[in-house]
């Protein structure tokens, strides 16, 4: 297998761990005000209002629109949907809470790993978080790119191809000459649709242990690994 | 005065000696095929096809074309001014020349004072420099940035308006509330025209030693430095 020339990253979930990362950040909150609900079952309900946002967003006519906007709608659906009156709710709360998901910590494996990673490709975000929300998560978790890519580059959200295309292009490289590295076998599936190498790492805590909703689409990859740091010794990068 | 939330950074001349650096670069190429010409002169007239270049994809109707391409062809017109048959030339060698702008090393004072300022300002690139290019010259010189920005994303080049202003917006800021580091008074104008903050660093060897073409353009910044450990103090980074 020829190694690609640069690496783009999925980041929610591939790179940090949202869902408890979430559930922390909103465990004050949701005591508050959703005593009944659970800080992780808040998080695994607002995850779910992501993917139908960013397919509203990619058909819709009204332009692109951030991601930090859409977890800022979506908070407000979601807590609409339990009951409260938002209205009545501190505005700097509800924009503190939405900015949670600038504020999530990587898995274990991950600072180690991405820095052997660096040392022979170019790593690249490829992700749906918009570059404001990338620059906050990376100061906060002391992450470090080449370069923020995806979708306010793209001005796309994934799965559309043009969010791939874009950052292959961006990076001076033929798509096959670009790895993407995801945990979701949908969002390597759009990438090897449009040309891209795929390399699937797995997460089975990113929903807290419950199955992913796209085991089903489970292929081949061009690599498989349990971490970034399994993932770079099969990418021949040495770790001494 | 108020302090900026986020520093974008003019790259060419303001980070790195880009005079020093192409005519090393070219060096063996000029020697073998212009020999009449210093390489130092060389670089010189290759940037004075620069601005021009730029105003032309601007107010093009060609779409926007990334920078290592405008090198490209403005090494191919300055070849053909020198009388060379750039047709008889090795493809290869001709490329590697033009890449010549990614292998261009900072001022002295740049790893140290960049560092500094990153600890408390979130520090991008606001560069006519397309992401391939900025990727491969920070790996080259080990320069760190919270994000690529300028150009490419923005897909038009300064002094457009929007490459400032679509900076702003990228890291959710008002335009007053980011400051342009140049050390050009052309760049700066143009971000003020903006409202961006002005930060002029004073770069005297940017071209040799000969006075910049600008020079009757300086007005007062909101900031002067004379170079990035002084601007950290003047932005009251304490270096300790």
């Amino acid at each position: 297998m020829t190694l690609p020339r640069a690496l783009a990253f999925d980041v929610f979930g591939t790179v940090v761990d949202w869902h408890s990362g979430i559930a922390r950040e909103a465990s004050t909150f949701v005591s508050t005000y959703l005593p009944a609900v659970s800080p992780a079952e808040f998080a695994m309900q607002w995850r779910r209002l992501y993917a139908p946002a960013l397919r509203e967003c990619i058909k819709g006519h009204g332009g692109f629109v951030v991601l930090d906007t859409l977890h800022y709608e979506t908070l407000v659906q979601l807590l609409t949907t339990y009951g409260l009156e938002v209205d009545q709710l501190a505005p700097e709360a509800l924009h503190t809470l939405a900015h949670a998901w600038r504020r999530l910590d990587p898995w274990p494996d991950v600072a180690e790993g991405l820095a052997l990673l660096r040392r022979r490709f170019a790593v690249v975000t490829l992700s749906n978080a918009n570059v404001a929300l990338m620059i906050a998560m990376n100061r906060y978790n002391g992450l470090q790119w080449d370069a923020l890519l995806g979708a306010e580059f793209a001005q796309t959200y994934k799965p559309d191809p043009a969010a791939y295309l874009s950052t292959a292009r961006a990076l001076d490289l033929k798509p096959n000459e670009l790895c993407l590295v995801a945990c979701h076998h949908s969002d390597l599936a759009a990438a090897r649709d449009c040309g891209l190498m795929t390399a699937y790492v797995d997460r089975p805590m990113e929903y807290g242990g419950a199955p992913a909703p796209d085991a089903a689409q489970a292929q081949d990859w061009d690599w498989q690994a349990d971490s970034f740091i399994d993932l770079a010794r099969r990418l021949q990068v040495m770790s001494t």
